[in-house]
């Protein structure tokens, strides 16, 4: 099983933005513990960030000849991207969107996702494990 | 550690009332899939579902000296029961919201929760899994 | 055929209760009539009132193995409560909405339904008649 | 006693416009049934429909010194018509509101009647029965 | 004089529940002080409090032919129990809406009464005191 | 000069419908005062009143090679008809809107005219006097 | 007759200010041209102009021993000042809204009066004219 | 392949009414243009023209025995004839909604159309061509 | 102790403006009954009213070296005046805001406060006696 | 004569995503028929394809000293971009919105374009139609 | 080249009046630095504060002869004067409307101006400095 | 001291879009008074423009580790970038928003700025000086 982890802008600055907010683990810590939940599964995990819009669409067009399901935590793009959307539901994989804060604890505008009805599920507030969870989540979908 | 699964109206007729959306688990498969899960990793679990608002707030009343958690499926009053809130609120406990389906691609009211701003996660679309999930992560909580 | 005939919050104070709106005709005195109305019809029928929206959700659920139809006059849970919608829509029976006075020319809040669209009909401002007018609709609905 | 029966634009082509949503039978034929049902009961009715605002408005205006009650479909102009209203409010008689299909679970703009606060009921979703229903309505009211 | 003085949900938790915004008072002290209260005026008072909506509703049906005014507390109930407010109307006594905090300094949800507009007055903000006006209040109205 | 006196849906009713409101004039009898006081200043005026809001329509039409001016009072269609408005924006009259009654102090819906912003005043609130003040403001307007 | 000529904010600077808007004519003329329009007719008028919101009630309280109506034009307070608005409703004058432009082909909030229901009538868009037909309305009414 | 060409409220006035906006081409020049474009495809073309909703919706009733597809410039109609919408819905033709002008540059209601829904295309802002794209678009349909 | 009471425009017409509103006692038997209702309990109370928003701002400003507590019915102000809830945020008093009547069962614009915030306690609807709760609820602040 | 056809995000996938709602033509194709059609009338075009907003942005800024016009399906950006709409606005060109599908009709956040106010004509519904009736609508424009 | 500065209500409490949010710079302070840094550059600058609405329009009446341009902090009037919005349109002279704090992360009323589409520039956030960048504004304005 | 001037989409344009507007200064004029007015003081400064959403962010985050300050005109995305405002959230840094015209007197769409509350300041109407006041505003502030 292959199962893509994307992040949107500004998360490239994690554990240094807002600690209070987001916690002090890095991307790269993040990633690595993702990584390795997933290698003891025997599945194989791919990830990117990007701080460009199109640069996700991207990633996510070329994802559909290769991954199994995604794992989004599409950060600010979560409220105004229908464009990124549009890309999710474009390719025919299913999608989890994942949020490392609780998301309906925080300011009015974060509330809203027009991301959340092309995914399959949502995951909020449970800091990395919202990733960890997501990948159990994409891993137990029946065939 | 001790957890408490709550679920709200209406989820005593899981199994039966509309399978296409909720699946064909009943509420006693469902609690004892989670109570199975829950033992293997050495926390008590301990269920009720009630179709009455306040039997609900009672119980989570009760719960203040009993439980290190709470796991709840509030169906229909997610949208409407400030009451139950206020409940939840008011016990110095960790709380998660849980929904078996993607209640971001149903009827715009499920898409309103009054519960979720007094809770620290919410979990959605996984199905059984949901509730699952939402034992890990009230179980791998710092301390 | 079976009809369950269901009131909702304060319905048992008619005949006292602001008989300017609701007339003079007391609940028993109603469920009289609407008995006796239905007996002519060779249609059995059961009544029950109900304050607690958790007793009138009790009682949908266990009309699902006894009832042919559902007659409801869910007072002011008519604007409020998704719990009673929901405990409708997971029975498989026809359910008539009905109303005593014509809530079209009331408080503003008395014109929104949540009950409404898992119903079959609305009948409104007939006063009694309202409930017979709804023994008929749910007596002769086509096999 | 005299009943007119109006109906609104687009009801003259009754049973073959969306008959899934309208039923089959035509308008010849819902007007034979309810001239039988009301002819059984001693009551006069007579029939109009049109698809001019005008036309209603005049056959409103000219009912004034013939009717006892109007019972009336007003179709799409239900949602609309301020002119309409103020027609029948402006004739000293009681009016009921009648809709085929259950207009609650329709589309949005179906659900707003300008109409509704100058009639004394308003029946929905029965059908050719709701006619029926309308006429037992103007029939029982008291002196 | 008779005086029934009510409290909705969550109010059992007095003292123990947030009390940096509801104070340290129990509900048994509040109540023991509001009786020693109206003992000193001659003020007969009996106390009830529930987390059940419906059995808030039953209780002021029962008022009706015991109390000469009712000082009620709705708690998360004053901001979405159209069914309480309608027996509160329903009964002809005059009601005090009481609240312990400024409930206009805070959620927005909390701003919004149902209750208020069958109610002669509403005093909030003067913790326990809040009571004592109500009290005061139902006492002084003239005959 | 050359005034057109508009009057449109339900006031061929003027002095029967609702005269608490509208007051006990007729609409002959309003036309006769309305010619006499032209007559008096050397205007002539022509009449017409309409249901139909395409009736309304074609007359004023006709009237861009008649009139030097329009006092039109739309009745209901004051609200709603963006058709009428078109037609008054069409041709090169000045136009005044006229209503018998105080409309800001009745239902909200009356309050809103789409038809005033193509118009070069409006009054109303002064009975028969409205449609005087309106043949007074046409003929007074600078050359 | 003894009818007071209240004008509000900014209007001092009339034939000054925006003429494209307001035209040429200066308060003074203005005041002069309603002075002789009065006295042809055996009419009374007294004037003020304020900007300050309290002084113009000052002015309401005093008229109601001395005027027999009011003719007002609020300028900017029309839009905000419930003051004003109870000022007029405590005396029990008739009151004449008047404006010089045709304020509904001006900005949004220009349209939004919180004065007009407590006026009998409203006429808007005949220059210095709105102010003559004002005193017609108050000279004609019916005793 | 036989296509109607309908015209809504003030299109007769085509050529005069507002060049600036709607051009100097007659109704009678339009149709002779789109008739001549139609010919060269062997297309068969009937027009007409209406200000009385209630023509149009005959009109359309008439067409469903007679007409391939309709071509409908609903002029002020677009934007409040929930009837003319019920009209289109109800035969089973293609339709295709033309405005002459770019109806998005315009007042806010231009922007709103109840008629767009019920057609397969919208075309606007091409001037006479609006109509000949619409007898394209109809004529490619896919069989 | 020293508590000011401060009425805000209109209240100085108190006893005869709207008395089925607001009474027949004028403002001067109003501040006699609080006057001798402190003096027993030994408070000082200083009073005004003022009808221009400007000297209510003036007083507050000045109280501030004055008062222990303020006592508040702004009159219309309640709903539009930032500048008075600014001048009452600005001094570091506790405030009452005071009405006579109910406000929660009259005009939509009344129920609404932009002073609330910033007081610490409403009390409403027990007309003079309003009054004198509020000074008990000043004068039993904790210290 | 040159014309620009630019694509938005996601319209590189044409063909392959959702083809029930957009076709089984791939952009490739798409831009042949295009080319074909303007190749036969003598028009030069270019064509490009986005999925950043940034890219669009330059192509249209780079576009202001090659195309005579430009006709553009943004896809999701329609709803979003007013920074698209500020560059589209900032060349001198005349602009033509193209949609493949009848946006009316799908989801309503798909029926706001911030994009229409700065073009001259939209046209949609018509499949890869729509591009060539922009070809044409951009070709016979008045010089 | 002269300058006035207006400030609004309140403004004289400043230094003493939420020293965290604006600062503990008196106005008597602000006046003296904003006089010596005109004087620097040759600018005459005057000063004024006014809690009352009326007064500060009169004094942007009298400054049309003699100022060149105006700095105004309106404080609350902000958001509420269209009184003060008329004047300050009615004088031909570029404004500039200056806060000390910085109002985008305040209240939500805060945000909104009714005095800045009558202003040149708004500067906002700077503390005393916003009325330095204000005086630079109008100095530095092309002739 | 050192700070970053960035410029948002389509400023690359300047002086040559819409001069009316934005006047014919062109970017690198712009930069080049910037930096010459900054080199006077002592300041280091840093341009920017990007068109690209995600470029800026980038931008933002390389200059937590360079700047001082940021000055920013984030043209079209003022509007809708929280992805912006979350990277300008994230770098502790003092910014404040520029804008060279009036925004408050343009579009609707343009008063709406989702950066502002992240920002220290705002400065809008002032042309090039805006940007010259955000550099004194960025140098002055207390260290």
């Amino acid at each position: 099983m292959r199962i893509a982890v994307l992040n949107g802008p500004n998360l490239n600055l994690l554990g240094e933005r807002e600690p209070g907010v987001y916690g002090r683990t890095t991307l790269a810590e993040l990633e690595a513990i993702v990584a390795a939940y997933a290698r003891e599964r025997g599945i194989t995990v791919r990830f990117s960030q990007h701080n460009h819009e199109g640069a996700l669409i991207d990633d996510v067009h070329a994802l559909r000849v290769w991954a199994d399901g995604i794992a989004i935590n599409p950060g600010a793009f979560t409220h105004s991207s229908y464009a990124l959307r549009d890309a999710l539901a474009a390719v025919a994989l299913p999608v989890v969107e994942v949020h490392l804060s609780d998301i309906a604890t925080r300011e009015p505008f974060r509330r809203i996702s027009v991301i959340a009805d092309v995914c399959v599920a949502q995951i909020a507030g449970l800091g990395v494990n919202s990733y960890l969870r997501a990948i159990d989540a994409l891993a137990n979908r029946p065939a």
